[in-house]
């Protein structure tokens, strides 16, 4: 058992690491003026590790672990969270998934047992997982009635083709309906391992406590011990195959949705803070050039941003824009001259100074929030080698240079472009829009 | 100038309030351990103060306040606060609008110097009108993609019929093309006046200098002085038509989204807490009793709850599902047989208790967020004639009694039901689903 500690900086508290036998992480922040706590217990396992064949396994196998254990059944797993006014849930990615709970200081311990029961003990019968695959039907025919949502998903597919970084992650009807409850099982036993898990916990909490509490729940689960250590963050992962091109999705929506990008930087990537910066000058907020040159110049969409996001081997940089029908090729011209404009001439000053106030005021700003700090430390420990400290990661962003900032914006956004379009389009061709 | 105190219990800062010259309230809590400061400025004035004919032209205004004051123009407003890492924004309700900002507590001042410019001085120029109908255009087009969005309002059209708490807060296509800049000035004069505005401030700050700042950003506009007094709470409204009825509207969507519910509550009524109690054990979270039966037992839906919302002199109680559509007979039936199972028998000892923690818990959790403490004491400042401090709160929770919750249950869900279905129903009659 080994225990480091990295120091608190302004405003942050004191981050705490220990490694239990047999692998298992539990990393700590501690925020004495809460009394809130927030637990997560973060599993290295996302959609990119299913075969194609069981597609969605993991985030149906997220929900599974709510259905029941030897000691609890679905109401008492809710119940017990929910009874003292906490909340608890999950949610799956493409290379991790994380269940956490939030509650009172002093319900830690019921946190962690519930989480850690979970995650270890789940039954997994054939009937819960035939209850649950209406659940995620509906889930499934949830999310396809949100457009927004589904282009993002469009664009992935067309960006990375038919891979498992491309693929959804809730998976479609057919692999749904088609996986069976041995596979999910089999997928369970073989990656929920404490060597692929980190227990993160932040809020008024003592370390060597959080520590105590959830070597037992291991204990008590047959899960502690061993002289396995925990896996290395993942470098690569099978299949980035990336592509440019177009998609179109025909529906009868009242709005057309867009994501124009193009591969981005990997998690990580040194230029990552220029690129953040640039992206919150571009089109982070209100005051971004995206925003107001389609919105507040020209009132052509309520919605428009970029966005960057990142995996252990690709990236994405994208725009995003919903707009009348009408609407789409003045907003895909003005994506594009917005585009070129920066390849060829950068930021001001101006910009990059806002640019940095708005990261470094949304990271403090964030730090007040205990389910915030959970994560930042759980991914953090999950995805880093090396885990920076707030403020590191302050003076990391002060740091950039206009020079960083022109590079990065000139690599990256020169980047062969792809389009993903939801709309009312039957068949209108797009292919004029990566050629302007 | 008079300024009360209500003393801080458990967990909760001290609220103060002031009222300026000229009838303008300011209510502070002081949060010491956090960074951050909530700002928020409440006027009290929404959709249902609008005539048929210039229906979503309170958020028209709420928008056009961003576009432009003398001294900023709409990029100026936006850069003044993300700038320093701020977030800024707005929404408008029935009864209330509401601007507000979140900064660190060292930028108090630009945060209040930036809302009470645009609370009192926007320009509302014709230009930036004709701009801004381009953009609630797309956000009404936004939200008709929405269904589990649009479900509501077509409920509330339904239960209130065309009146103004039945009308939506947007307006329509039609209303909105239509609606002058001279209409929608003329309403800001009339209303947005010192008299009918709450500044609602929480995080690291006191009192008196927030007074200060607020006296001076106000002076500077020449908006405060006088002798007026603040406006009373709303205490009823023109007419609230209650019916009962069904409401179907045809959309190929893959999910049917439904709401079935009545009248509920009035704001005041001292009732609530006895119905939030119930609320939250009936469909309040995953171990309340729709959710178990919906979603956990029988996998008919992924999200299944039931709500409460209240009003000045009206409420409503709704159980919203989200399912396919070939579910929607079962998932009907299940709704009623809950709805007459809790009237003919209540709900049970534990199903208290725990609902009992629920909202005791989600109170106290969230009163670690500057912007939830900020919401409510501005807020209840608008609405309440009496702010209850959160001690009392969590007291009239902890009073409930079984014999009050039964007898609010059997009041509320005993009223007429009314249905909103949106779904892929070309002609279905949905009429025996309220005379199950």
């Amino acid at each position: 058992m080994t225990t480091t500690t990295h120091s608190g900086g302004d405003g942050a508290g004191i981050v705490r690491r220990t490694v239990l036998p047999g692998g298992l992480r539990v990393v700590t922040e501690s925020m004495p003026a809460v009394r809130s706590v927030a637990v997560g217990m973060w599993v290295g396992i996302g959609s990119r590790d299913e075969a194609p064949e069981h597609m969605g396994a993991s985030h149906f196998l997220e929900h599974l672990l709510f259905k029941g254990t030897p000691t609890r059944d679905a109401l008492e797993i809710s119940a017990a969270i929910e009874g003292i006014g906490g909340e608890i849930n999950a949610f799956t990615a493409k290379e991790y998934t994380c269940y956490y709970a939030r509650v009172l200081d002093e319900d830690l311990r019921v946190a962690i047992d519930v989480l850690a029961d979970v995650v270890t003990s789940s039954l997994i019968t054939p009937e819960d997982v035939e209850a649950e695959r209406g659940v995620i039907l509906e889930e499934i025919a949830m999310h396809d009635d949100d457009p927004s949502d589904v282009v993002h998903e469009q664009f992935s597919a067309e960006l990375y083709g038919d891979t498992p970084v491309g693929r959804p992650i809730l998976g479609t009807v057919e692999s749904i309906n088609a996986v069976s409850r041995d596979r999910i099982a089999e997928y369970y036993r073989r990656y929920y391992l404490p060597t692929h898990t980190v227990v993160s916990v932040a809020g008024n909490v003592d370390h060597d406590r959080v520590v105590a509490l959830v070597a037992a729940a291991y204990e008590r689960a047959g899960a502690l011990g061993g002289d396995a250590r925990p896996v290395s963050p993942r470098v690569s992962g099978p299949g980035v195959d990336v592509r440019s091109g177009v998609r179109v999705l025909h529906r009868p929506t009242e709005q057309a949705n867009l994501v124009l990008g193009m591969t981005g930087l990997t998690r990580t990537d040194e230029r990552r803070f220029a690129l953040g910066v640039f992206n919150a000058a571009f089109g982070g907020g209100m005051s971004s050039r995206l925003f107001q040159e389609i919105r507040e110049k020209r009132g052509l969409a309520y919605s428009a941003y970029s966005y960057t996001s990142a995996y252990a081997d690709t990236g994405q940089f994208g725009v995003y824009v919903g707009c009348l029908p009408s609407k789409i090729d003045d907003v895909l011209k003005i994506c594009h001259e917005e585009i070129h404009r920066v390849i060829a001439e950068g930021i001001t000053e101006e910009e990059i100074v806002r640019g940095k106030g708005q990261m470094r005021g949304g990271l403090v700003l964030g730090l007040e929030d205990t389910g915030s700090r959970m994560s930042r430390i759980g991914k953090g420990e999950l995805v880093f080698d090396e885990q920076l400290s707030v403020d590191e990661v302050l003076a990391r962003i002060e740091a950039v240079t206009p020079e960083e900032i022109a590079a990065v914006t000139r690599d990256v956004l020169g980047r062969p472009l792809t389009l993903a379009v939801i709309g009312p389009y039957e068949d209108r061709d797009f292919g004029w829009a990566l050629n302007l």
